[in-house]
């Protein structure tokens, strides 16, 4: 792996180099940007992610800002530069996966170039031997299979910067670029499902429902439930935070008044402030859908055999 | 986990004492019955799998014969149910997922009660803490999770076994069970991938393909390989089967004459003299569709920047 371009002389490290340097152990949040994508509609041709592109992980690996105060970032120095291994056609060119962080962000200190996910080397799928993680922003920014990383003197305009991850109506826009993970929570779908429906069925009496919650924005300051489709809600409790950047466990005690249809939600809120919205607006990539999960469940009545 | 039904004495046993009966460590290919379905056309309502749903581990667990010897299977005894604790609503009705093998399937030696794959305990998601692993039978044969296993003295009739995995083309046949995996091989796409259309690029010059190749009716004893859609076949060289019932890789060296677009295609032959065909017959649930493998590929000029 090497460290170049507006740097004071550049680096060249094999693996051993980069675990024989401080590490760091980090629980991280990553969500694909395009979770959820699939409920937009009309829907974004892209992967159909419903809500399964997110997973939490402890990642161990070293601060990527040692590497770049060793290397010496010079003056001019505006945005790094990640370089990945896989290499594919997008929009007719071809091209490694190459994306950048603005210099401040690539100098927070939670920023790691890891080798290990779960106290284990990284499997082949989560970037071996090494990826980039970036806590708080969606997965396209933890560039895996990172081979190089350059300094730039200006914003990178490559592809998946500059086409890919940007918010946009239309394709001849330029929309804003995708960053930070929005605010969401998602349950643990109480009851048992239907094959096809996925509609759940639960026993009748009291139900605890659980789930997670998290925000590239900052740590989790509420969740709320609704069991009626978003008409009322209730607060959540809260469990621990494993760290600024992981989801947060909650839990909510749901007494169904009858048996019947329910329609239960959930809902965060981040200490910036940011509520998770009942729709989010369509974009072309569908990108950053964190509208609130509807699950529809059917209490079952207490006589049935 | 019980042994009850049609034999001499009931059984009760523990994860401890199910690990501490003798033990096996078999490698096992293990595919989804549905493997295949999104190429058929139209597409049957159930999980979209392309050809992602198989895979293969070193499963270690007790022999099932071994227990069922030790229960006394009764001279009446057909079938031999196993039950899962999944739970779940399909075609209206409430189950727990319930499969039964017939009683000379359940006694071969191979037919194991696993607790580890690949050496550790079973993830939850391949059925922790216990499950079935019948090899060479499609994967709802091998029931994850299971909590019972009872001897029958007539053949099981419930809705895993009499609706479901059924080769029919209206809902109203019987049809015939699904069993045994049909034989498959599958190649690693060469070169890179446009992100839309999945057609590969490569470069010019010779290209070794590499795959795998699996039959729940014995061993791989051939795998072909075609560039132009099946028009012409060459045989590919076979590396080593690592068990009966686990994949066999294989490789071809291709020296594409010229730049240009090329099909891909591979097929294999079991020792049973089953061969995959070039189009499989489509029925109701989107099984069993062993069709070959189409890859398309553009190999690039030597002059091309």
């Amino acid at each position: 792996m090497r460290v170049d371009g507006r740097v004071g002389h550049d680096l060249s490290l094999s693996l051993d180099e980069l675990r024989s340097r401080p590490a760091v152990t980090l629980a991280v949040t990553l969500e694909c940007a395009g979770n959820g994508r699939a409920a937009l509609s009309p829907r974004p041709l892209s992967q159909p992610w419903l809500l399964e592109a997110v997973g939490t992980a402890e990642w161990t690996g070293t601060p990527l800002r040692g590497l770049l105060d060793e290397a010496g970032v010079g003056e001019d120095a505006a945005d790094v530069l990640f370089r990945a291994l896989d290499r594919g056609v997008e929009g007719g060119e071809e091209q490694q996966f190459e994306r950048s962080l603005p210099l401040a962000e690539a100098l927070r200190e939670e920023v790691l170039l890891a080798y290990a996910m779960n106290g284990r080397p990284l499997p082949p799928q989560h970037g071996f031997p090494l990826r980039l993680v970036v806590p708080g922003w969606y997965g396209m920014t933890s560039v895996k299979w990172v081979e190089r990383i350059t300094v730039l003197d200006q914003p990178f305009e490559g592809y998946q910067q500059a086409r890919g991850y940007r918010l946009r109506q239309t394709p001849d826009e330029d929309g804003e670029p995708v960053s930070r993970m929005l605010p969401r929570s998602l349950m643990v779908p109480p009851g048992i499902p239907d094959f096809a429906t996925r509609e759940r069925t639960l026993e009748p009496g009291p139900c605890t429902v659980t789930g997670r919650a998290w925000s590239g924005f900052g740590p989790v300051e509420r969740v709320e439930v609704s069991a009626d489709g978003g008409a009322t809600w209730s607060v959540a409790r809260l469990g621990r935070q494993p760290s600024t950047w992981a989801w947060r466990a909650w839990e909510w005690n749901w007494e169904p008044r009858e048996p019947g249809r329910y329609e239960l939600c959930c809902r965060a809120t981040d200490a910036a402030g940011n509520v998770q919205p009942l729709t989010a607006p369509w974009n072309l990539g569908g990108y950053a859908n964190n509208e609130v999960q509807r699950v529809s469940a059917v209490v079952a009545s207490a006589t049935r055999t």
